[in-house]
């Protein structure tokens, strides 16, 4: 065999061999999606060499927490409710945040929007970039995943799954796996004494539906992040009779209207009376706990399974993704978030690269050195939103200089959260009238034509044929 | 040797076999313990043979459905809540239908009590028979099972389970699994159209926990069984401002008082306005769902997985209980009930002896030819409760003649469960101040003091120090 033809021959079989790896990817919301994009972003620029990928998602359509249910607790399969969102949901954040570099929301929408749009019109802008036909060939809906075991023999995952549709189970071997089945769906709720005899609605942020519901009432909000804050707002602009938000190490500070206020940590109920550290009292109608969430993946068995809590570098990823004990497994999405769908991005093009083998990977103590540098700097963090941000901007940059995804303004978009940062503390009912220039495409949003406050419906139609107002530079 | 040395070793070794015989219970609830308890009842009895038990419950208490629990959809380890009891729960049917042979309620509360108690006071007795202690060492609570597998040639059992109390998994191997985990923790929930732009409050019964959330409120109540029948008229007692109760096929049909009243099936909503199939139309502040359960067994591969829907007879059941496909595997109270842990009971001393070997098991295709009767019969029902009733009680008497379980008056509290039927239709808000004797004790149950109605604490102690009057015999 002449050595021309030698190479062909191992050429075609390393082909085969890369062409036959298995590639299964748990969950078809944001994280997820951006994995199938990565690979198909490849299959576009020609690559033949790509694994065969499996996505299997729990609910009937892609976009995970982005698809509003009406259901709470159970879905109608038996399975965990995976959304977390209510109606009237409007973005938290400056969509000029989250903008993609290859999809501007110009592109999408033909026209200056607001900086803060409903749910509705955001899962639009994101689902528009997907070729959805090219992606949902991958996806097998309704199907939740019962148990993952890996084979150091084999070198290889066993995925089991119920499929809902035929009732039946699925296994598949795969090659690797990528979690990307996000950490906002399973309530952390804490007990309080007292609280099991409430006489009166108890819930968690994961189960709030419609303001609507608290109409009149008196709701007692347990919690200082982002779900207490906007959900207390909700309930003031859809016509609670008072909020009162209970913060347990500082509370969230704004300068709160009529009929909203901050009370340090309830202390234990009777009847409907919360009892506050401070020794004040008050009667509620509802309790609704916005107390975070539990990272839960029941079916990882132990050696495979991410342990941490929800902060801005977990341990155990290299480079924020790879699984250090196993680098055939990937966690997408596991960070704490102020950058959102481009940071995914980053996170699953480069878990792709990884995969194709165009990334050699490291071997485990340079990347346990990698992780420590990272987790140092983690570890230092003061915990301000400020310092959370560059931090966060650091990694995306780290992560971008490793791949060809397009760059875009990260730094920039670093200086627009603080930006949001201070209006939210400016005036948190009227923040979401602010507007920002695009990072990529310098358009200037438009202002809402009437205050926030007045806007009560939050569907795709009504929002966009609004009268939006071109923005006065000051 | 000698035939009788023979006979002693051969006897010796088979001794051993069985005592290492490992049985996993998966639930603490009604079934496992009713399990539990048989396993005890030989102990006791002087049996050396027994076993190696591990119950895996996912609560952190015995009792299952028992335990009524003021959280909704997950649990505080993240894992789908399983009672479906609520606040002011009172027994639907009468105590004397589900008296203990052995431990009756004239030895459990000192002095004879009125037929309906509440939930409390119910699971006092239920609990009250039990010996904690001997029980409890064999429980693992906090523990979830996530995936069982069956290897034909070990022919043993693998469970995998979450400890959440020390955040790690367990794995062990067993001869014999009894799933004991009920199938009313799941909930069925239908779609209707525009359910999902409900302007309030949608939850399944599932999640009901507090009528008083319901107060001044006009509520629709989806169903026509059980669920539906008592949490229409728990929201009418605590002050819903009116009940309006949708069925499928057939309306309950009792006479309801001023403020509720039966429409056929809704078919859609309009905002809060909801349209029924006859045309008419009414407005509502909240939706109940009082539309039953799904077996669910999502740590089941399909080989073991029992599929069944709720009915008198599931078939692939031997004697109700033994899986047909691997009589290794052990279902209890997969039935629908009228007769509850008497029936459990019979099934788990069934079950004992079965493993114990006390039992030959017949072959399967004996096995097949009896489930195959007792299914024939079961498709011959008429559907009507008295038929229903009939046929559980001969499928008890069935059971009975097999094993050393007390004999009870099965028959007789089949009569007192007709009686039931008729004080329900006669008054649906007054058929709790009914009266019966015990099948037991004979012992004559006494009157409420007051008008069920008019009873709103539902406490143990408050129940208890209510003064009883003693029945007035017509």
């Amino acid at each position: 065999m002449t050595k021309a033809i030698w190479l062909r021959a191992s050429l075609a079989i390393e082909e085969i061999i890369l062409s036959s790896k298995r590639v299964a990817i748990l969950g078809a919301g944001p994280s997820g999606l951006a994995q199938l994009r990565a690979f198909e972003a490849a299959r576009q620029s020609g690559r033949e060499d790509l694994p065969e990928i499996i996505c299997y998602e729990k609910q009937a359509d892609i976009g995970g927490m982005w698809n509003y249910t009406w259901r709470t607790g159970l879905d109608k399969n038996g399975e965990p409710v995976h959304g977390s969102m209510y109606r009237y949901l409007w973005s938290n954040g400056p969509k000029e945040c989250l903008e993609f570099a290859d999809y501007s929301f110009d592109e999408h929408f033909g026209r200056a929007i607001p900086s803060y749009p409903p749910r509705a019109v955001l899962k639009d802008y994101i689902m528009g970039r997907i070729d959805q036909q090219a992606i949902k060939k991958y996806i097998r809906f309704e199907c939740p995943v019962r148990w993952v075991e890996y084979d150091d023999d084999s070198k290889k995952f066993t995925v089991t799954v119920t499929n809902h549709k035929t009732n039946t189970q699925e296994v598949e071997e795969f090659d690797y796996v990528v979690v990307a089945t996000g950490h906002f769906s399973t309530p952390n709720m804490p007990f309080f004494k007292g609280i099991d005899k409430f006489p009166g609605r108890v819930l968690h942020a994961h189960d709030f539906r419609d303001a609507l519901e608290f109409e009149n009432k008196d709701v007692l909000v347990v919690g200082s992040s982002y779900s207490a804050e906007d959900i207390a707002s909700q309930c003031f602009k859809y016509g609670a009779q008072s909020i009162t938000i209970s913060y347990r190490s500082q509370p969230i500070g704004h300068t709160w209207p009529e009929g909203m206020e901050e009370r340090p940590l309830v202390t234990h109920f009777e009847g409907n009376i919360a009892h506050f550290s401070d020794g004040s009292t008050k009667g509620f109608d509802a309790v609704i706990m916005c107390t975070g969430y539990l990272f839960h993946f029941p079916f990882l068995p132990d050696e495979l399974r991410l342990i941490t809590e929800n902060c801005m570098y977990p341990n155990n990823l290299y480079k924020g993704v790879l699984f250090q004990p196993n680098p055939q497994l990937i966690y997408l999405g596991m960070h704490d978030q102020y950058y959102t769908f481009n940071k995914l991005d980053v996170q699953a093009w480069y878990a792709r690269d990884i995969i194709l083998g165009d990334k050699v990977l490291a071997d485990a103590k340079t990347r346990q050195a990698d992780i420590k540098i990272w987790r140092d700097r983690h570890d230092k963090l003061d915990g301000s939103d400020e310092q959370n941000i560059d931090f966060q901007a650091d990694y995306i940059l780290d992560l971008l200089a490793l791949i060809d995804y397009p760059d875009f303004p990260v730094r920039e978009q670093a200086e627009l959260f603080k930006q949001w940062l201070r209006d939210k503390q400016e005036n948190i009912m009227g923040y979401r009238e602010k507007t920002y220039p695009s990072t990529i495409t310098n358009t200037m949003a438009t202002e809402l034509p009437k205050p926030w406050l007045e806007i009560k419906d939050d569907s795709l139609e009504s929002f966009m044929s609004l009268d939006f107002v071109e923005a006065t530079v000051d």
